[in-house]
């Protein structure tokens, strides 16, 4: 089941950088549910690399789907979704073919597929992979936002500059989806830019940490073993490339804290239980609490950089030198962004129909 | 499958704090791995709480193996290992049983099976169960061990004290794996103990970063979509009361880096393909290297804390006051760390299996 | 995920005939079902062997819940049973230990376990191990018949002996889980009880069909690629020892007829729709139409019988002559149809919560 | 999971009979498996409909591999087939939209999907999508045939005119290959034919009996709970449209006989050890024996007939009268068999993948 990634909603993922065409099918998902193409066009055009950072120009790229919408709705049967490849170019890949890139998955994709993957531009492990990711993700947003569940994530730290905390939560989160560069506060947002453009300047490349909030999952949803909230979305996630660490609520701040500081105190707020504060990220003991469900990954700098690497030749087993061309953007982690909103649409889904039913997100529930 | 983890090798989990007893399923593990009772059951003593910190006696907690071993040998067939309750006193339950313990899972719980579970001492999601996990986790410890492949643990931070980092791998697990209170620096361990003992005076506690490597896992392991290395890993690890971060490698310190300080460089030595540093944890698109595999898990303080706390009482939905009494260890990071071993065992046991086979861990390999 | 069969609400089985126990644990049952433990003493009764068949004392076996009961209800937890072998005695088998008996798994075992393989008894193969399955079962009969769901097995064909078909399925239902030898006619009980005396006294043995109907499934469960509902109860009934087939409806008295004979046609009763003749069993193109489920289990003569038999010794791989001994009884069928119940009940589980989320078969439902 | 199958080996279907296209996603293969376009084109026209009965012109499905193959070989990442619809006209659907088609899944399809299911010949559960089943099952054909592995169906039973039994395996299966309309007897093949078009011209239709044998999987395959090779092949066939049972070896035949009749005797041939006969169709204990696997699948006559038929208004919940017009067979069975091929390649691949490891089917293997 590898490619396939959760129980009741299930996502599958296809295709190589270069290869015909890459897409998703989405299994699982309520009949019923709007299916809006412009919004998956969108969703799609924040991924998609730009001129400059942050100036996309909201381009479509072209998607297809073949099955599982009829009349504007899903059928409740899988809905496939394919992106042709176009205009991909393989020329420039012969000549690096058996130089792992430091940082890339050339050298352990040939300890895996002996030689037979598609090496080119990435292959299977291409980032490209991920817009499939987020064409079935845009379904699944769609879906929960109709029950009143939203996801926002910002570039909370990008080259060491940190973007303001969240505040209002549901103001932020609708802030940062109408965002192409999802900072919250504009300065930071400026500094960040420039410091990825002195990056990508001098032949580097810069990382930093998303945050995600998502508010409007019920409380009771989840497993205690194994099937934690905080377990099940960070398999998901750890999928998206450059994603190295996940952290839930406050995190790695917890590490040198004292128990009395952290603990989230429960109060009843308009006769509804809460918590003052949300430290755990709106997850006990592995099942949500009401709260938003809050934390954060931690991109690591795109390795594909200009300067002269060493590496080895993975066939004759020598050292060598590489130097990488061709159009590489310094910083991935703004692109990242709805990725991970995607991932965490579709863990969602699954969790929620597991826990209520193949009908809780669709045109049927009442 | 929500208290099921693996696909080809799984282990199952049940039991509450005050029931009957707990216990694991494992299945899908090679037949002809040798069943060390002494073993377990020194496992086992590393995560029991101990008198003071660190100085635990190695007493035994009973166990008994049920099923799957026959002549001291796996037999291939699921072995169920279960742990009687002994000595549970439920009294102390029934007058806080309304109120919710704030960082634990008592509303959670209630949110989820509506009032319908065991609620004394935390029932199913009592830090207890691990003990289940810990059994049968030492058996595939043993596993990879007879396969060259060794796990080691220590506590890399806790209450703000650091530990030194890992430098002779190999040397450092043999070390921690025949520690109590795993610190590979003296020093660090006394300060963390003179912490952890004075946040237990003032009716507090601590948390921390535990740091695990793991050698001899050969290249090629793991999937691109969706089942990474550290996706399964994770998904595991966070079931872990207490975890809620994990960070694979450099992790958070690659944040604000560039990315030509941290692509591995690959190098030929001794014939061999390798990294000349491993700031990626020994995973590259999600697929092991050959490297050692690292990462870090943040455990949080411990949510049983003896000053008064405000909550709510989650049947009257009333705010109220609560004052935890009874035992409660002030840190449980150091008892955590056997469960973090044995979780990531059971983990590479299942990726190594679905690679190379329902054999490759057994008594009939080679 | 080898013995463990369910996605939502899912069973694992482990133990060998001749070891310390054997048990299942069964997860995702939703919170506050009642658990009758007489219940369970009386279906475990149903499938022991007998002094004469059919006339079972309903003697207990010993068996313990560990966990996932509170209170007398499912917690929603993991509800682990066990059932301790006792009185087993392993002398026996040693003998034969390296003769494969003709139409048993001793042979195979040693393929796939490579002689790690507990072999006493049949170990994790014998028939034994579905004493474990329906203990679970019962409390999933439980589940069921609280949401009007019930289920009924006779023997339908025994030794040649035909019983009659069911007429009125409700009270045929109720029938026959107040008898041990469950067969509707008492004059084909009779012959068929005669016939299997015979056989035993040749040293010899009988299989036969058993056909089930379950009545109260809601329309719309199952789906229509790959987990039908057909598929998904095969799946699990063939795990049943002895069971070579499975038919759904008419089944094979449909493959010589002609489409007109067989299409249930759909009409309109008392304002719900049902079909008028139910040969497609209540499946139509995999999911429950509202009608019963029909379906017949063929169960071949069990292997055991004390007639001289050619084999081979699989470790000198030579030629042999094997002479069983023991006590075995000449039919095992009417001791099969409460295993059938049980998968059937809990395959029916697994679907109902996919479909309708997991509190559908508990307390909380409504 | 629904409509993917497999655990290690695994095939995702999507796809309506009237939507843009179908296709299969086939995951977990080993790399390096030649994909042969050529074969796959002859397996689809193995299912097409035909002017007459077996006279099929092998005609070509257009097809698309999207991903997972590169130089003509699988790279072992998912590879997705694509079938596009081509000249589907839906205008003939509007009509009996609400009317339910006996034997069909239109009401069922409505109970599941609360009528956002399209509808339009049959969507979803269409028997075209067994097409995309077939392209999928074309490749694990081709790998299994590099490790020995033959599989071949023939109809044994239709409209009442039985076939010859096998005889000589292997060269059975190598002519059954080979035809369009597989039975091995020509006489019997006529009278088929005859009685095909004979339901045909009246309005009607048969169904029949296909029996499967595989040669060459190894000893030591399946699971004794619950993935027997029975329950899981079972799971898979049940799928196939028109299927009701399906039956290991000497299946109902073994009902009314004696063990001592169907317990196969062990034997060594050629120092291998093998059974003198094959009743339980080369599986003991749910895990192959060595010998040849053997089974049979019922299919019904096909629902759709000529005649009218008495049925409901689904939406009006009134009866109703149904007269299907359009082009349909009078027997699908002799198509169905390249389906009933592919799903048996397919579960073969994916226990063995499961018992031997990822590279196990591919160009990697020595």
């Amino acid at each position: 089941m590898k490619n396939t990634f959760g129980q009741n909603v299930s996502v599958t993922l296809f295709g190589e950088s270069h290869g015909a065409g890459i897409g998703a099918v989405l299994d699982g998902l309520a009949p019923g549910i709007p299916v809006d193409e412009a919004f998956i066009a969108d969703q799609l055009s924040l991924r998609r690399p730009s001129g400059k950072t942050g100036t996309a120009r909201r381009e479509q790229d072209r998607f297809e789907i073949l099955s599982g919408v009829f009349e504007g709705r899903t059928t409740g049967t899988p809905l496939c979704i394919t992106i042709p490849n176009e205009n991909v170019s393989s020329k420039d890949y012969a000549a690096t073919r058996r130089l792992a890139r430091p940082g890339h998955a050339d050298y352990t994709a040939n300890c895996k597929y002996h030689g037979f993957e598609d090496y080119r531009g990435g292959g299977h492990f291409s980032g490209r992979i991920t817009a499939a990711l987020v064409a079935a993700g845009a379904v699944a947003i769609t879906a929960l936002r109709n029950k009143g569940i939203v996801i926002g994530t910002h570039v909370r730290r990008c080259a060491g500059v940190p973007d303001r905390d969240f505040e209002d939560l549901a103001a932020d989160i609708e802030k940062l989806n109408a965002m192409t560069f999802a900072v919250l506060d504009d300065a930071a947002a400026a500094e960040m830019k420039a410091k990825i453009e002195a990056a990508g300047q001098a032949g580097d490349s810069v990382g930093g940490v998303l945050e995600t909030a998502v508010i409007g999952v019920p409380a009771g949803v989840g497993e205690p073993w194994f099937d934690t909230v905080e377990g099940v979305l960070a398999h998901g996630l750890f999928s998206i490339p450059a994603v190295k660490g996940v952290q839930f609520g406050a995190a790695f701040d917890m590490a040198d804290a004292l128990g009395s500081q952290y603990n989230d105190p429960f109060a009843v707020e308009a006769g509804r239980i809460v918590t003052k504060t949300n430290h755990n990220g709106g997850v006990n003991g592995g099942i949500t609490n009401g709260m938003p469900i809050v934390f954060r990954c931690m991109v690591k700098p795109t390795p594909s950089i200009f300067k002269e690497q060493e590496t080895v030749d993975f066939f004759s087993r020598e050292d060598a030198r590489l130097q990488i061309r061709g159009r590489h953007d310094p910083a991935i982690i703004h692109r990242a962004r709805v990725v991970v909103d995607s991932v965490t649409a579709l863990t969602l889904c699954d969790l929620l129909a597991g826990r209520y039913g193949t009908d809780y997100l669709g045109g049927a529930a009442t």
